[in-house]
């Protein structure tokens, strides 16, 4: 465990470096993120080794998604380097003029986009977050600090040291990024507790964490919360357009939060659209309603959805079903269960398209697609740092933008105010 | 007291018509703005009334700041009026599309400007504050909740049920408003445990009412902290143009948070330019360092500032001044001192001038003028719910954009992810 003394040293250290960056050129750190983006793919072996040791240590009966997202391999490897390059590509966001006008008093104004300043990112055992959120932090002009689950840790502690090392030949302060391995978690809840230090806090990982941030935490927080997330079948559907959409927002990766966990579906499609649907559906276990359950009669994988079933987030290969008698129904539903993420209405009429987008409020609304393009990639935003689903300051994916604040910069003559 | 019922079924009535509202047309609440225009000035002797028996009420020793800040006369009925077709006139937030593209799987993305949701205002005993938030917050779309100074109950009152009658007039939902008249300081905290029901908390008072609303709050907050504000005077400064801004930002309007708090100098100017202001600035206690005190030696309103001085939010005809030996100097006292609200340098220098605006970290660095225009009003958004201090979110003068938010909505024809 550091001192007091170590820890507002390093603090001061990361501070300085931030303000430093604030004002890097964009070549500056671009290069840092193609510096990494090479020595990423050098280092591999090395990696990949200390990823093995990683595996190695978890306990036995740590579950296969766990160990999924904590495993790299060449493949990985190069997707992360490939992020690297991408945000590279990207606009700096910098120094981007928002808006700029001229008073009548002749003073001219301008916002301005600026970093936000020190940003502290907690996360799960997935060490291409790290990547991801070195790079981001970086591009938007951010000091951060990174702290991954512990069973990471000889992982990310190679990794941080290649970020460093990009940082240092890109001609960058080194300190701009502090990569926590010091399993302790008490540090962690002391960096929550100093917000003249650090500007923004981003827990990303399960209810749990998110709780403790959200208790513990005098920084203001950018939350990756729950998605609970509908696709609504309306009584006009491409019943075969549907099919495709619920299977991809299901099943192509029930881990994540934009995955569906709830399907609604109009009452006068339901008996047609739920039996075929159940047959390309086998492998997912369903939580059905009763009028489901009567359509389905005798599949012994069609579990009677209780109350908390609707409250539910599976991250698996389970669902809820419901039948409903309407397209305000499938909205009160939402507005009941949703977590304000992402929802889906598949229909063929436009006018009910948009009365469904305009009702629903969550972070995004989907016509005819799956709920699974909610992601930073996805929009083009060259990842993300998750996907909020607050309304203040940002909404969905966490990207480049949502990285920085915007401030307003007066240039006057001399006015004054009467 | 209400009951917990009747709380919630206040809370629902008013999350109900915040749902209407959303979709309301601009011209409805224009329409809105512009009847209770009408009304405020129709009913201006039952306003004025219902204040002189407020001001009556109050306590003898009440300071005459606080007397000044609850008083209402034709004047400030005309201004409060007058700002309710200042935004009517104003575009209306909601709807606008922020960005458009469309991705390379043919998916529609946009991104557009939707309410918050419900706005929960809490300020002192300022009735016009309450003309301000609700023409704001309606005109973004928001519910609104509106807590004032129990000292102003009476005129609030009268305010509220007008604005109510507004409402109705123009064919919205009455309870967009919710003007909350019973003192019981226990509603508030029960309220600030109400993260589903309102979306935003906007405190506006001094530093008690802030820090209780920050201890106590499960919902988001916008605040209007503190304005330690600097002007600082560089060697090559036009010393006649200097002089007026350093009075103006002082004098003008000492109690309010965009007033001059430390005056900086740079030591070479020190000399000419600190007994020409001292005499402009008879009125004004000052707090300066050893150096100022040995230039204005002999002057008894001329105290020695302590460590606290610097930390030190007047809000009235007080200032500390400082002697500094470079802008760096005084770049690093302002980080040490400075709330991040409004900072300027007044020099001649465009280099110095932008070295000043890239590393001060405020929500607005001026060049050349007074800090008094960080307002919502002198910057065109029409009034303002109060200063932002904070980074995310709502950086400034916190008008009708940042009472939105930005959400993603997608147009497809069966896309899902590969």
């Amino acid at each position: 465990m550091m001192t007091a003394a170590q820890l507002d040293s390093q603090l001061h250290q990361i501070k300085k470096a931030a303000r430093e960056l604030r004002a890097a050129p964009t070549a500056k750190k671009n290069a840092a993120l193609l510096i990494a983006r090479e020595k990423l793919l050098e280092r591999q072996s090395e990696v990949l080794n200390a990823n093995q040791q990683d595996l190695h240590d978890l306990a036995t009966e740590t579950s296969p998604a766990f160990r999924d997202r904590l495993t790299l391999e060449s493949g990985r490897i190069a997707a992360m380097s490939e992020s690297l390059s991408q945000v590279a590509a990207l606009p700096d966001p910098v120094g981007e003029v928002v808006e700029k006008k001229t008073l009548s008093n002749g003073l001219r104004v301008s916002r301005v986009r600026a970093p936000l300043g020190v940003v502290f990112m907690i996360f799960e055992s997935r060490p291409n977050v790290a990547v991801e959120a070195f790079s981001l932090a970086l591009k938007a002009g951010n000091g951060v600090i990174l702290r991954g689950g512990k069973e990471s840790r000889k992982t990310v502690e190679v990794i941080y040291a290649i970020l460093r090392d990009s940082l240092q030949e890109a001609g960058l302060p080194v300190d701009c990024l502090w990569g926590i391995t010091d399993p302790d978690r008490a540090l962690i809840t002391t960096l929550l507790g100093k917000p003249n230090a650090i500007d923004v806090v981003v827990p990303r990982g399960g209810e749990k964490l998110i709780a403790f941030v959200t208790e513990n935490s005098k920084i203001p927080i950018i939350k990756n919360d729950r998605g609970m997330c509908h696709v609504y079948v309306h009584e006009d559907a491409d019943l075969e357009m549907a099919a495709s959409i619920v299977e991809n927002a299901k099943t192509q990766r029930p881990g994540v939060c934009n995955a569906m966990e709830t399907l609604l579906v109009h009452e006068s499609v339901a008996p047609t659209f739920l039996p075929k649907l159940r047959v390309r559906l086998q492998q997912v276990q369903w939580f059905g309603c009763e009028r489901t359950r009567e359509i389905l009669q005798g599949d012994p994988q069609v579990k009677p959805a209780s109350q908390e079933s609707w409250d539910t987030e599976y991250l698996d290969l389970k669902m809820n079903c419901r039948v409903v008698k309407s397209v305000n129904d499938a909205i009160d539903h939402i507005d009941r269960h949703g977590s304000k993420h992402s929802e889906s209405i598949i229909t063929r009429s436009e006018p009910i398209a948009r009365l469904f987008q305009a009702e629903i409020d969550a972070a995004a609304v989907y016509w005819n697609a799956s709920t699974r393009f909610t992601d930073g990639f996805e929009l083009g935003l060259g990842g993300e740092l998750g996907i909020s689903t607050q309304k203040l300051h940002a909404r969905g994916p966490v990207g480049l933008r949502e990285l920085t604040s915007v401030r307003w910069l007066m240039d006057g003559s001399g006015q004054v105010r009467k």
